[in-house]
């Protein structure tokens, strides 16, 4: 049975629970990932890399991938298209990687949709809403206007936590690391199901 | 929120996989946990000990229980009772320990039925059915009558893996004790639906 092929991680949550933190903290931990990053037509800013922040595309080719099927999700905002690609994580999936994505829960709704077979889901939150209003005012690079949105956001993201498989309550950093470290790990091992029946043939026919 | 509140890692697999080998490879790297014994009305054999290698009860006991509810599962072998006690299980899930069972596919749909929102599970298996055949006959501890019928339950089996959250193929044990702690540790995430119903609403009046 071939071993290497990839699973899907993917990580939910509150703006301020401590995603970025703790995708930092055990990103060097838990073997070969792809960290899925976004395709959009909004203008490269200054300080982007194309292919690290974004994957930068025109109009034309956005739709065409629409067309195409492409995409597992994506959206409109102000004008802009913003979607997730499947070429890069079926190809990532191929090379045996640890697909992530830090998606809200319609993207967890999405890759559900496509390839719950191979996907483990997280769902990141601070111990309570207070804490994360803290939290939201301490880091003070948002306009009371954006904690405000972030805040009800969570309040309906958060009432949505049973459709993951894992609640992990980020109190304490480095003891949510090493839980999230566990369960990726344990994630590799969500096998296609496709090989699962290949694997299954191989016993029935011995 | 309470996170002491315990989970359950089930433990399925053919005989000849190895599961004894790796539950006393992993049992003292995963934290606190309740390894489930069944209860038997079968004699007690020399060399046996009463709540470790089984809880041995009367007839009248165990048909009272039957009848109270306090099985998971229960059959009858050879004229003897077997089944699976909700009271210890209830008080190591209070206790906020991993209660780990070692049951066939028909005791984790059981589980599944009661338990299912705090349940992981996990299908442990050799590479190929050769390995396993290989592994049963090497270990000669049974007759070919006894392995021929354990190559035919593994059979059997194996064509239920889809209904496990997590595949281990143990080629190797050392490899295969990792990711089974990684599983464990990632199993305690794993929260009671009325917990997460209670965190929901906190978040809800603020």
């Amino acid at each position: 049975m071939n071993r290497t092929s990839g699973a899907i991680l993917v990580l939910s949550g509150p703006s301020g629970a401590g995603k970025s933190s703790l995708i930092n903290q055990i990103k060097d931990h838990i073997g070969p990932i792809y960290f899925s990053i976004s395709t959009t037509t909004r203008p490269i800013r200054e300080g982007e890399v194309d292919g690290v922040h974004y994957h930068f595309v025109d109009i034309a080719e956005f739709k065409q991938d629409i067309e195409q099927e492409m995409f597992l999700e994506y959206a409109v905002v102000h004008g802009n298209y913003y979607g997730t690609s499947l070429g890069p994580v079926k190809k990532a999936l191929k090379e045996g990687k640890l697909v992530i994505f830090d998606i809200d829960v319609q993207g967890h709704d999405a890759v559900q949709n496509r390839l719950s077979d191979i996907t483990t889901s997280v769902f990141i939150t601070t111990p309570s809403l207070e804490e994360l209003k803290r939290r939201l005012h301490n880091r003070s690079t948002d306009s009371e206007e954006v904690i405000s949105g972030r805040i009800e956001m969570a309040k309906r993201e958060v009432q949505r936590i049973s459709e993951y498989d894992f609640l992990v309550v980020n109190d304490n950093l480095d003891e949510a690391a090493e839980i999230l470290v566990s369960i990726a790990k344990a994630a590799r091992m969500k096998i296609p199901t496709l090989q699962i029946n290949e694997f299954v043939q191989t016993w029935e026919i011995s």
